[in-house]
């Protein structure tokens, strides 16, 4: 097969499911970028379509277990990357989308509830995953967590903690878990709070916050000592994850 | 006085200061992009020598207290602005380089000890001061804490809380803290360390670690439930930060 040029339509659907999430999910398909993130979806058993890689470089390049191999022509991978310094190898895997039935009763769920920026979400996908949350859903208004952005940012997160659209946050009532939101300025301090029992942390969007559709049992904060609102929604959700885990780990040890 | 166009001396020399380390040490000032920025540290009581708006703008974007105003031609400020999306208003501010031992004794330090990375010092800085370090120091490597990048991605907290660079790693011997590094793999659960005594927390270099010349005297991991190695150095800060406060506060409140 030849090297294909930019033009091809092969390339262009590729840029289009790089670029627009309508796009990414008529087809359930989405983009990984690198070597390192790719592998990373191979090894946790993700399903691939195919990799794209520039002609010269496929044998240093592809990855094993993601897919045959398309050969881009020069310059073109370049123009169909999402960064700066684009990736040698570029990869369209399929979306997975489970239900928030398929999840199974869980005992610690974490709520992206509208957060509409792509680094902030890969941060919480990692603490999530990290601090050893179940499944991570994500409510109206979150950005895609199938953008390349978010891919990036998750560094590898999304590929190990399941993700789920909560198109209706009400939905969140039936799930066997106590349902706390976070704030920046009231509820209980986040360490003098039961986090032991089923729980659903609600984050909110980075400018307004939990809309009121979430049915909330209630809210905690995290105090500070410095300045009000200095932590932003990602560094909120490391400590509050990691605070979850840490209550669950003494629980466990001392009973 | 004239709108300045961008080949004018001043505007050369704003450009410089924006995008050069040495440049700002060696004039011992520094760049502050966007309003509510400036505003911050004017509140914070910083000294500015001018602010750069441009023309048919400056009555809605001078930022009281910043500074004389310096009149920008069209599309100059564009062309200094180290965003995407350039800010209306830049000023420059003097630095404060305090020394160790201006700080006096602390109880609580953060130590950046070769963080190569903006957004993550700047991130850094914003869980210290929020978690209530007394100061942040800064070891060989670390990226320039006055660059453009760090103020911005520090939301202020580098107007709250003293940085002072740390020439030499083995002067945190004689500060009276115990030196706890972090890694992501040995050491004690971060929780089951007592850091209620004065401390010097060390933040490794993203790819290295902390080096061998800081003098620690122990070393505490953040257990993960995910993969390992699945939070980046700015993550664990703000999980480390606020285990800090959190068992502070309760020894406070149940001695």
């Amino acid at each position: 097969m030849d090297a294909l040029s930019f033009t091809n339509p092969r390339v262009q659907r590729l840029r289009r499911l790089a670029g627009r999430r309508s796009a990414r999910h008529d087809e359930g398909v989405f983009v990984i970028e690198g070597a390192g993130l790719i592998a990373e979806a191979v090894n946790a058993g993700w399903s691939f379509e195919a990799q794209f890689v520039a002609v010269g470089a496929v044998e240093e390049h592809r990855v094993e277990g993601a897919g045959p191999v398309v050969v881009l022509g020069d310059g073109v991978l370049e123009r169909v990357a999402t960064t700066e310094a684009p990736q040698p190898v570029i990869a369209i895997a399929r979306m997975r989308r489970p239900n928030i039935g398929e999840i199974g009763p869980m005992s610690f769920a974490v709520v992206a509830a509208g957060l509409a920026d792509p680094g902030n979400l890969g941060t919480v996908l990692r603490s999530a995953e990290a601090a050893g949350a179940e499944a991570v859903l994500c409510g109206p208004g979150t950005v895609d967590w199938y953008s390349p952005k978010v891919v990036r940012a998750s560094a590898g997160a999304l590929f190990h903690v399941p993700v789920v659209g909560l198109a209706d946050p009400t939905d969140l009532r039936g799930l066997g878990m106590e349902v706390i939101g976070t704030s920046s300025h009231d509820g209980g301090d986040y360490d003098a709070v039961d986090l032991t029992r089923p729980l659903a942390m609600v984050l909110g969007n980075e400018a307004h916050g939990v809309g009121e559709s979430y049915p909330l049992d209630a809210r905690v904060r995290i105090p500070h000592i410095g300045r009000s609102e200095s932590l932003n929604v990602a560094m909120a959700a490391a400590v509050l994850c990691f605070e979850v885990a840490r209550q669950r780990r003494h629980t466990t040890q001392t009973p």
